[in-house]
């Protein structure tokens, strides 16, 4: 299978890291909506899971990954945990959670879109796929916490661009045969600069185009 | 396969004009709640086939057709850059969009009975999937956006009542026998009819009964 | 199959009364919103049977058990009939909807860990879709409606931890091969004893950790 880009323990503890970032976002958004432990542990989980069940589900890939392996369910339940007593100095560090969680949206857009592509879909929709990866849990983390999803506001840097660009590097390593560990990581590495980028200078999308006099009055 | 109600040709052609004002209606709506166009296109994507997707995650059909077939997936990105540049205009012709999303609605009632009901599903559950077909789209729209789906408030005319008209014809059509492109059309031109009576005539749902005085504190 | 622990009339008359019950809460809550009768039955169906449909999703059990028996499709209609025409009657009998549901809550968390352990998840995950089962309907009606679930609350009574308690010692009963009707009905009121006593004497989970001052400025 092409999706098995690194050796397993390696791939392993690349999952697992970036799972558990994802963990730390939720449980952090949490924190600040004032749920309790409860619901730290329930966006933690979805929001580091529910890309990839996402994923899983819709290729077919049923029970998804996410319920077989068990370090995929305990991870989040230990960021959990390390934002229960230590949310102050998680959310301190902010700009290395940031980093991170800029790895983890590489990685799994590049993975998402191995994976997707291993289950037989065309490029299209396994870049389709690897943004859902990507993004997803942090779409399922919003909806929950009654928020906009910062995926799609203008006043968020560039998000679904980052994954866009890793998931289509990837589509075009494996339509050229060759995507390898090497050229994987280099997709992983494009996208993360790209998202590190866009949080240092604050890049954003364009909004529909207004022409003439009409362009004044927006807010 | 009795979901082949048309010619594939004819039948492609529906899908995709569903599908396009569908989309419209998604990034008309990222347009008002001022996303950028990465928004835009998500919310125009997850419109047009999140009540397909789901339907063919229900019946067991995966990977969903919007994965399979490219011209899901690239309809809603025109339709995005139609009212990225063009939105204005696309607003203030109103009634055809929401003529052309009446057209949909009924289609996508129609095709999604027949597909479930392909799948070997019963009447009453073929029935709820072209429900789901036709209005899942617009309730993911609406969730996406932060807003309470038009679908379930009281102040917004019939949407559910139609769809489930054209479904439940379809559903009679399947049970004797009879379902083909004349009939077909005709299910899909009774939900558009209903409608397009509903928008006319600002047609509601009632709500919830109440009796004596306390009918009268009522809002 | 473990998962039938009752013979199979008694089960179908249990979850019925279960489906019932969560039901009537999502077609309360639409009343609430004041939406109309079409929402009142889409939150009714959602709240009763998302949780079973979500669980059936994930374990690959498709089409869900909730689009092939009629009944399970049926009883949230009728619990939308009776909320339609009786709901400050409904309202009133709070407590006794309260304690259905909570009775609901022991029994989805029981009969959902067997049936994920019976399609060959393990210990963890069947515990987890245990929880989706019995709270992932009400997760479902809240985001409908534009609420903060209140699975998710801090000033909301235990939830979580009455299912977790049914799925951990039914996923214990499994393990140990004593999984029956007697001790499965022993883990359904183990649940349902948890969540009336977090009902009558509001048990909370605590938020995260504060320490030292930065204690006293919370809200």
């Amino acid at each position: 299978m092409t999706s098995q880009l690194f050796s397993p323990g390696v791939e392993q503890v690349l999952d697992l890291s970036g799972i558990f970032v994802f963990a730390l976002s939720g449980s952090l958004l949490a924190v600040r909506k004032n749920f309790d432990v409860f619901g730290m542990a329930v966006l933690a989980e979805a929001t580091a899971l529910g890309g990839g069940v996402l994923r899983d589900e819709l290729i077919g890939a049923v029970p998804p990954v996410a319920f077989t392996n068990i370090g995929y369910f305990v991870t989040p339940l230990i960021a959990t945990l390390v934002v229960f007593f230590l949310h102050p100095e998680v959310a301190r560090i902010n700009l290395t959670v940031q980093t991170l969680d800029a790895l983890g949206l590489g990685l799994f857009a590049v993975t998402g879109t191995a994976k997707a592509h291993d289950y037989g879909l065309g490029v299209v929709a396994s870049i389709a796929l690897g943004m859902i990866t990507a993004a997803g849990g942090g779409v399922i983390r919003d909806l929950l916490a009654m928020e906009i999803p910062s995926l799609l506001r203008w006043d968020r840097s560039l998000y679904a661009v980052p994954a866009l660009l890793g998931a289509g590097v990837t589509a075009a390593l494996i339509s050229t045969g060759t995507l390898g560990a090497v050229t994987g990581s280099a997709a992983v590495l494009l996208a993360f600069g790209l998202r590190m980028l866009a949080i240092k200078y604050d890049l954003r999308a364009p909004r529909a185009w207004h022409r003439g006099s009409s362009n004044t009055g927006e807010t």
